[in-house]
Order: C-alpha cells, then structure tokens, then sequence
C-alpha cells in the first residue's frame, strides 16, 4: 500500500559533489553539493544547482568554470565540512590541508588530494527557482593512478565513493556490485 | 599521481531512474534512465536527460508529465530491460509483470509494484546536445509502507535502492551507513 509523504526532492543515490572554484581574487574554493548529475553524453556535460546565496554561485558566474571533486569514504568529514561552511569565511583547502591545484584547461582549482576530477567550462546556466541549474561541458577526467584499473577505468572497490541520503541527511557506503548492466536484463 | 582519462561521462554515485509516461494511445511505457538528479528544493524539482530517438522523449512532450520510480536490489533485472528495449517494439509493463497505475496528479502511470514514485509535471525542456533535458516539478512522492520508518521518511536499509557505475556499466548495492551529514564535519 502506498503512502503519499509530500512533494519531497529525494532520489536514491544521490551523488556528493566537491565544487572547486576561483573567486575574483583567485582564491580557491570547494563547496559539496548534492543536487546534481550527468546530463548529456555529447558535449560530455554535468550539471549541478546551487543556490545564488552561496559563494560558489558567484565564482562560477565569474570564472565560468568548475571543477567537481569525487571523494573516497576516508574524506566523508571534508565533504560535511565543505558543505557546512561558506569560503566567505574560511580558506576551507587551508582548513582542510588539501592542495589547491589549477586546473590545465579551466580557470578552477582541484584537490591534489582529491582521487577523482571532472574539469568543466560552464555551458549553461538555468534559474529554476531558489536553485540556479550550472550546465558544464566535461573537458577531461583525472583520476589517481592507484583508483585506476587495467583498462583505465575508475575501479570502485577502490575509490570507494559514498552517496547522500536527502531524506536523513546522512551519507552511505557504496556497496558490492550487484548485476551486469546492459546484461542481466536480456533475462526477461 | 594523477592521470588524464578524457572526457568522460563519469560520476558516482549515478542513479537508475525508471520513468513512466504513456504515449498518445495512452498505452504506459518504462524506461531506466542514468542522466538525472534532483535541480531545485523549491519548486522541488527533479532533472532527467533523454535521447530524442528515445520513445519516452515522445511521450513526455506530449503528455507534458512523467513518474520516477526508484527500485529494490531485487528488481535490478526489470531496470537493467527497461534501458535495453524500446517501448516502439514491447509492452514492457505486461512483459515484467507491473501493474501501472495512473498517477491522481499527473497524466503519467507508475507500477504498483514498485516501491517508491516521485511523480512529475514538466516544468521545463532544454536542448544539450545529444541529450535533451526534462526538468519535472515534483508535486507528490508516494512510497510503500513497509519501506517507510517511523518519520514516514524512506528508509534506505528497507528500501535498498541500488546505483549504476557509468564506468564499468555495471550496477552496485547501496552499503552501510557511513557517517551524520551536516553533522561529522563540524570536527574540522
């Protein structure tokens, strides 16, 4: 039996995003949000929706570019924090001890420290209603060797990423694979 | 050590989104969508990417609504065909045994079987490139009773959603809970 619980923005999983991005002074600065996704195969592009209060808002709209930081489980506090904290008050890399590296191909910063990167040029940019949507066209994918397996794909038992509840507001472990995709299907 | 592996269309965690429409005879359609995530808290909305070619990219610009259902562990096989088959060739409710049912909001069926529906007014449509973008005002979630806890929120270790690696195709079980959200990184 079915129970209406209200118009209520969950969907399982949802991903923890670490945002880095230059402000006009070119401080670096990582913001988590959650409220994001792939959203195109070509162009390669993501995209992820902040709200116009945050810090981050602004240094996307000025450097029209991002990047978006995937974090392993050991790094679930650094994810909290960047998403509790505004860079307006704090140098959240100095906090943090990461290092801010720029980015080859956009004018953001990533996490040296970080095992997995999206470096994106801002595309488009929608004003939905208290979030503006950020549409970012995926110029490359970096990722630590020791994530890597043998075809150069991330491996993640060994990136070991960790998703967003919305509904507790707690984060969860990624678990074991469960079936073949594009595969266990063609059972039906 | 960092290594460059192009421009890829890699996040985790990447949900498996299976959206119902119905098409102009009213005759209901699945299909698993990965390009998608929650754009906005308020109005709450969510986003999913479609191919043009795609027969649920008919059904939603002419029925202007679709429903999101999030499945169980134990219906991987019936998410993993709803992305393989196309609902030109198949009845893909009949073949798997859904039972759809009208939405009370929308003109958009969900299956009876599945144990949790966001159901959808499109908002908005924007063209990316290969991938059109759906954006869907949330108006109601309805979730089955056995998976909801005492807050009437989902409960992930009930409802056991499950995540697609966009990497290695591959599906993965949601594992344990890993850490308080808004709460751990106030240790920093």
């Amino acid at each position: 039996m079915k129970k209406s619980i209200g118009a209520k923005t969950i969907i399982f999983p949802t991903p923890v995003l670490v945002i880095g991005t230059y402000d006009t002074h070119n401080k670096p600065n990582l913001m988590t949000v959650a409220w994001g996704g792939i959203c195109c195969s070509a162009p390669p592009c993501v995209a992820i929706s902040l709200r116009k209060a945050t810090y981050t808002y602004n240094n996307i709209m000025e450097k029209k570019a991002f990047t978006i930081n995937i974090l392993s489980e050991d790094m679930v506090k650094n994810a909290d924090y960047y998403g509790i904290v505004s860079g307006k008050n704090e140098d959240k890399f100095l906090r943090t001890n990461i290092t801010p590296v720029k980015s080859d191909l956009i004018d953001a910063p990533y996490g040296k420290e970080f095992p997995f990167v999206l470096e994106c040029r801002l595309l488009k940019s929608l004003e939905i209603g208290l979030h503006t949507q950020f549409i970012g066209e995926i110029l490359d994918v970096k990722a630590e060797e020791s994530i890597l397996d043998k075809s150069s794909l991330p491996d993640m038992e060994r990136l070991k990423p960790f998703s967003f509840d919305p509904a507790t507001r707690n984060y969860f472990r990624t678990g074991k694979m469960l079936a073949k995709g594009f595969s266990i299907g063609r059972e039906v």
